[in-house]
């Protein structure tokens, strides 16, 4: 895939956002091994097992890793902020282990190694899962994450809208219910705001609502997250169309065997390309008034349209 | 199943607890009709109508039933309370979605209908779970439940923990773990406080929290739903050896025909009753200083030692 514009940063983004990751990663660690060692209850081995499985991936950490950036924008730069982050990130690692379950998505590896449900079994994945997302709920609203007890509570009922039956949940029955089936593109877009968007959308949020941003701040950065989701889905579109699997890590043409619609089957490579360049417009502009505060924020939505993996 | 002791109470406590449960009820409908109304999103409406099947099938509603009982004795009765029950029971009904799963207990039947994924599909069964569950946490912490934040957060981690892998779902696992192997009484009695427990614990502390008991009462008040949680899967096993599959609309000795070892099985029959007797007993000893205003618990505790379905 060719880059869509020409990195607006002369600084390489990269290594920063591997040592973001490698942040998030200790956090997930130690939420997971505290599960272990609390010694109130037993906690069964194997899905504690499983959960870590399912959460200790590796991977860039999009989301906790927006969320930080986010925050940062804002001057919040302490372990609170990463274990937010982490209770998202469970959240996202639940709904994989969930999605490639034999009655969802039926997948057997993700990034290269085998899905949970594959290296474990599907009670146990479907367990792993469920205890994940539970557990995020207790983590997005610990003392660490904000002192005060009501921004606590606006963290935990909006996270727990942008992943339910309005949000994720609600993206994934409308992904299911649109293979083998034409959809328009307000169809298509609907379920990726939902499925993709709301927990990008939430990453932004969230970083800008923890650091004691002032409502139009979190409102832009909203709106930026929105369009985060948005040029992340068109640009994951984009590979599933034109990457080889060699560089995805898992298999490629995928939706189109499954029948599934997507919006550059309806609006083709190009306009898709050129829908990426307009968000990444408007998300420069939306981080405008923020100045070089914005650089890595910025350098990610650019990361984001021209990635290859 | 005969009688394990006369009852302590002259009134007849069913009406009150069936008036109890019809409350739940238009609370359960209540807030799964408003997430169609809202609006502001897409709700799925396959989802939707799944999540309705999965938590609006009548029963008795024990779990909420004990925190209204539990916050009415330290005079709180308003609607809040019966939103916060409605969010136990949101859980619950997840968990009686995803352990049906054929990954699972593989359960076609549940009060004599076909089971959420028997009536849908697997898939939609799944992410009719996890919504549901996801939507507990949003009820939870809503205004409604209490007016301090800080209760509001307490309740909602307290859920988190009663239904994660160190409680219900952790029981779950362990549960399946057990199948077609030897397991000691010690073993049957952790997975069974951490599966059926945790959630009858906690409607006994959330009521008391909810209803600004103070902490020796919440106390006192956790280890009554500790011993309701013991009661009721002791005389659960019990029917499950002894009560016909016309009465309890499941099939029965499914515990058995799956290797699951019981402390039935272990202890027998009488030395089981023997124990509900004791638990009984306790129960009563710990509502005392309560005096009048415990009647409903005290009568909820034995319809639980004595029910035959």
């Amino acid at each position: 895939m060719s880059p869509i514009q020409e990195p607006i940063l002369t600084f390489d983004i990269k290594p920063h956002l591997a040592h973001q990751a490698q942040q998030v990663e200790t956090a997930l660690e130690d939420l997971l091994r505290e599960q272990v060692m609390d010694g109130e209850t037993v906690r069964p081995a194997r899905l504690l097992e499983a959960m870590r499985y399912a959460a200790l991936s590796g991977g860039k950490r999009l989301r906790p890793v927006l969320l930080m950036e986010t925050a940062a924008l804002f001057g919040r730069t302490d372990e609170g902020v990463c274990e937010a982050g982490a209770a998202l990130e469970f959240i996202h690692c639940y709904s994989l282990a969930h999605d490639d379950l034999p009655a969802m998505d039926d997948d057997d590896l993700r990034r290269g190694r085998p899905t949970t449900h594959k290296a474990f079994d599907e009670a146990t994945a479907i367990l792993a899962g469920d205890a994940l997302l539970t557990l995020a709920f207790d983590v997005i609203t610990g003392e660490m994450v904000h002192p005060d007890a009501a921004t606590r509570l606006r963290l935990g009922r909006e996270l727990s809208r942008a992943a339910g039956i309005g949000g994720m949940a609600g993206g994934q029955m409308l992904d299911i219910e649109s293979e083998n089936r034409d959809r328009t593109e307000a169809e298509i877009r609907t379920l990726q705001a939902m499925k993709t968007g709301a927990l990008l959308r939430y990453a932004c949020r969230a970083g800008a609502i923890l650091a004691d941003a002032d409502e139009a701040d979190i409102q832009r950065l909203t709106r930026f997250g929105e369009i985060i989701g948005l040029a992340f889905q068109l640009a994951d579109d984009l590979l599933d169309v034109e990457a080889s699997s060699d560089v995805t890590g898992k298999a490629t043409g995928k939706d189109a065997d499954a029948g599934k619609a997507t919006l550059v089957a309806l609006l083709g490579a190009d306009a898709t390309r050129s829908e990426v360049s307009r968000l990444l417009e408007e998300a420069q502009t939306l981080l405008a008034p923020f100045g070089d505060k914005a650089d890595n924020l910025s350098a990610i939505a650019g990361f984001i349209a021209n990635r290859d993996h």
